[in-house]
């Protein structure tokens, strides 16, 4: 559709294009938020809203604390007004005073952030405003507030069905490709070259999913191998040596990375929704596919082991799998979730913990978080409704008979 | 960029895939959308999302009255939980007492419609369920507060950021053009050969807002004809007997017609927004160009005209130019605004009226509403801000020295 | 890919743009042709070549006259040139002896043409030229060299591996679709409604070749139905009230009409790629398809039964088929093949003769040129090299047993 | 415009599929050919195609050399036939005889090139199949026939009219760029890092000619630095500590590196085409460009200079500026010409030499060629014919006053 690209070229073009003269009036950042949220606000606007990002843009952490202080304190709800506006609406339950109940319980750090958001590309600089809040914020818990009120606005614009998922490949724009080996998490990229083999043969994937206001900034993306059966170690499959086969030829894709981009956007989870549209659109091109495992870390398994008893890296193989399965399905959190953060996303989307590995990772990170252990989660579409059902309201964990197995195994030396 | 055209392509592809099987659990809307808002929503809401707006696009009236009416009781505020999170809130106003106030004080159907909005192609789907809402409204204003929270949330959605200015012209999809015709609401369109005479000479431009997850539904659009001098007649523009210029010999674009699209969309303003950026860009492209007005109909003139004095065809095209700008600067609604409903959008915009034409639309509808006379209003950069200003605080209406004595002599004959 | 999007975005913005000013030095084409053809044409090539092809849009008819008069006597072959550089390569095979033969055997104006198609849009203009050559030679058969001249240039430029296959449909732009309504050849269509039924229904297609260089100016374009069964007339085919159904639930593609676009391009055959491309394209999107047949007049069939055995619209439906049949098979030119154009495009093709119909295309132009009746060619994958290789060496006319049957009949009364 | 975005993807999706099944036949190379050449070959000539476009892949260097020797002897002209036709159309030259001697005089091979590049992809394959004759000529003067037939067809496919002018830069596809990365040979790029200083910064440019059936194969590509002032020095100019500057504020555009991609298309000349659409673009876009120059090595002074009077390592700057100036104004081959092929190139494009510079390339290869010096030459639009007319006429050479002067004390010392 020339249409859509037509659109966003010009999105794109403006990104650019910032107010050409800065604001001469003298005004401090707080009567220029004043002047958007006032009347006058409709008109003039879009200039004092380019301002304002502008200015903030050129702030230091000190002016930046001060101006997250200002929405904390100065642009929150006022709790009087609330509850009059509640009482009335009680008394008269009409679209007018629901309107002045709306009005008065939203903070107006909410309605600044909409009215900023007018400005071509800022959608981007909100993104990364919140990233400074999270991280001023640790030093100042009362920015809390703020935090929330940017994490609904950024629900509602990053919203499932605003995103699009597209892959990435070799013939994607550098600009894109160069972030993908900044944002890469798990299994670091040391180059072009590495990030050649990640995207370019056939039997490797790279999906994203894209915000139209900032097209060239990926929010999440799940790096993807084609295999003929389960893949075991991330060694072998990264491995520069490997042979390539044709995707058509693979029973099996494996989800070996998931990397999130923007820390603006913490909190607003995308996980969920990428892996089952890629796990769509995969079975819809290779029908061949039967089988989509995860091939994860297990960040956590390292410091609770030493808890337990002793560093894992004495163990066996067998041992260290055993351990780590038991890990996987008994260690809990003291609200009953599972101790191990990656376990948790997975289990909470509905897979299952298929199979566990010694060995898999033995990169420094990977020896030093789990002993080199990983794990495959499994991603059965028939079950996943019921294992996320189970999970939710039991925390019941599901688990192959083989990992169960191994769990049991792992108590049997202690007994 | 081909990143979007391809993010664009997924969008667009998607749109007209649906649940491919229907529910077949047998529940109701009602359990439905409690499901989709409960705790598994994660993982099965994409599924329950499209069940319910597929449930949604088959209902009749009887069926969305009822629908909505659950949306205004069941999925309301509840006034005690409000009250009980703003005290905990103002008793210790910390990041969680905030959290629980924000969830108490949002009526749940905003998160309902947030999770609809996950589904690819939901966003013109829910706007088309606020234009049910609007109709059935009328006979039902209880259900106020629900487009209320609809309006809320659509403000987000179709921020000023998120939207995109396209040209519509002759090379633009037929599926775009036909709605072209469609929504033209200021001069009818009647014909393909009429559209293209308003989008393909280099001497007419149409330029509309577009939102990324609506691809082919333009929102607002409006349709420009470059000139040499300010036009004054809609018949002389839209003449298929005119005689092209280029686009470099224009010295005035002349925006004769602007039309919203999405009765949906009520009270989300564009129009405003669109005017300026089609200012700005024609401004770069043809920088020949130094006038910048409306052609604008004068739709309440014959109602005035009979409440104070007599029918305006009666009058010579001179006393009817008196009359038109008498009524432009002094007919006002109680509240001091302008009586005449386009005359409040543009000077709200910061134009002034420039001049006043007798005999300037002699269509059907022309001579019906104000006696054949149109006015110009004047976009003039420099001016804007002032004229909205003095127009925003103390209702000021400007004008130009010709409307002003024109609007003196209107009162001369009866003094 | 943006790339191409952007490379032809290029291409198409550039065809507008001709030379700001005219040649002002005076001199006549002859010698703006013989300039370009010179020593400085390298450099100043472009604009000269420019001027060439400005100067050749404002002639009239007379001047053509003389322009390919120029062509044919003054910018062919030389023939004692070609004698003595053949007579040097032959004593002397070389590189410099076959390079001088090259140069003295091809006629100066096909270096001219390739010079003139420098300039960007220039090669929709030469399809125009050779256009204009194509009429003005009625009267002129010595013009028949410069047309084989063009005919061998046009034949590498427009080679099968140039053309682009796309799709024609509601999504296309509207300057494409108007010419679509312009040069259908087959079945007429009245407007902007009537194209709308044949390019938007779920079970209608149009493909279409395009050249690179002339990105809004189809070549050749073929309309398919797809249906359940085959369809036996074009009146049920074309209904405005017949049923639309999904293409998954077709089982059948319909070629029902073919046009050629470009009367410039005419010899350079593009049939036959089109069809087999369509049918690739179409049997890899939809596998349900099973059989690929055409629907297609029969032009010759009344001329031949006139001057055969006296008026079809005479006969029995029943007689009609069998007639028709009959001519299929059996009437022939002078040199063997086929009477009937239409079946000596699709048997060279290598499709068979299927089925006859009676009172299959009741329009005015179709109960003249053949009584109603039309036939199905089939293109069935598996015997079209068959089918084809046959026809070319033996021209044996392949033929469903019914087919064969119908025309034995045709005899019968008659013996 | 999607329409050729559409067209181009299709073209880019058909380039990796190939004969999915070889072919069974046991037919050899030249039966193959034969066949394509054959009468059946407008059915079955898609597929006959693909199998000897696959086959020739397979090939070794003998199987090649066997090849081209088959084209070259077998699928030549044949001098009688061509004799017979000669006489024939000189005896009566109508259309029908012409049409004889064109079929007799052009080379058999050349209907062979044409019909395999048939296939999707197949131009491409060609290339490379010259760039292989190239190589493999250089022991078999012989096939120097079978290029010039390549090379007549390659001016057709290539005419300038057919290539897209399209910028490289940081947001190009990475498959792109990393061609840019191989092909730049002039002053070598060592990593992604020095490629993104030569394409991302705002002063920085890149340029490549591309064909519409080779999408991801730039053809040739140039370097352009916006600068203020003439550069001096390719080490400032390409300096990882320079200051960049907004493109608005340069003056000058310095072409620093032009290369040509194809070693297939060699003697298909784009440079000139090249240079002067780019000065005609970035003349549009910054109309503050007041100059366009190169900075270019001059590679052949130092092989030069030995043979006339010593090492110029040995001289002054100052020195060496005068020897540079007069080599480049008075050093000639036998045939008048330049000797230095680069001052060649841009002299017959009407470039003027427009300064010297000593010391501006103290790489080791620019050292190597030319003890480091460096040349601009100047390209003024309005002078470009004059001077290319005078150097094709007379083989005058223009140069700048001061580059005049340089040359002429040259020769003092000796004197």
């Amino acid at each position: 559709m020339s249409l859509l690209s037509d659109l966003m070229n010009t999105v794109f073009a403006r990104r650019y294009s910032r107010a050409t003269e800065p604001d001469r009036s003298g005004r401090s950042m707080q009567e220029l938020c004043d002047a958007l949220l006032g009347s006058s606000g409709e008109v003039s606007g879009m200039i004092l809203a380019r301002h304002i990002l502008d200015r903030y843009a050129e702030m230091d952490d000190a002016d930046k604390r001060a101006f997250f202080g200002f929405l904390t304190t100065r642009l929150g709800i006022d709790a009087q007004a609330v509850r009059d506006a509640l009482a009335a609406y009680e008394a008269a339950p009409t679209k007018s005073t629901y309107r002045a109940f709306l009005t008065a319980s939203e903070a107006r750090r909410q309605e600044l952030a909409r009215r900023l958001n007018q400005v071509p590309g800022a959608t981007g600089r909100l993104v990364e405003m919140r990233k400074d809040l999270l991280r001023l914020m640790r030093d100042a818990p009362e920015f809390g507030t703020v935090d929330l009120d940017f994490r609904h606005l950024f629900s509602s614009w990053f919203n499932r069905g605003f995103l699009v998922l597209r892959p990435i490949n070799w013939e994607s724009p550098a600009e894109i490709l160069e972030k993908i080996i900044a944002y890469e998490a798990v299994h670091e990229i040391g180059s072009w070259q590495e990030l050649r083999r990640r995207v370019q043969p056939a039997d490797r994937r790279c999906f994203a999913f894209f915000h139209p206001t900032m097209p060239s900034e990926p929010l999440i993306f799940v790096e993807v191998a084609l295999t003929r059966g389960i893949a075991s170690s991330v060694q072998t499959l990264l491995s520069d040596k490997r042979e390539t086969i044709r995707a058509e030829e693979a029973d099996t894709a494996v989800f070996y990375s998931i990397s999130n981009c923007q820390d603006g956007l913490a909190g607003i989870s995308f996980g969920n929704s990428l892996i089952k549209q890629v796990v769509a659109d995969l079975s819809r091109e290779l029908p061949g596919l039967r089988t989509f495992v995860t091939l994860s870390p297990i960040p956590g398994l390292t410091r609770w082991a030493q808890e337990e008893e002793g560093d894992l890296r004495d163990d066996t193989p067998e041992r260290q799998r055993q351990r780590a399965a038991y890990y996987l399905l008994h260690a809990k959190r003291d609200d009953g979730a599972p101790y191990d953060p990656v376990a948790r996303f997975h289990l909470g989307n509905g897979a299952l913990v298929h199979a566990v590995h010694a060995g898999a990772d033995m990169s420094e990170n990977g020896l030093s978080q789990s002993g080199g252990a990983m794990v495959n989660y499994l991603y059965d579409l028939s079950l996943i409704t019921q294992n996320h059902e189970r999970y939710a309201s039991k925390q019941t964990i599901a688990a192959s008979p083989e990992v169960t197995a191994l769990a049991q195994a792992a108590r049997k030396p202690s007994s």
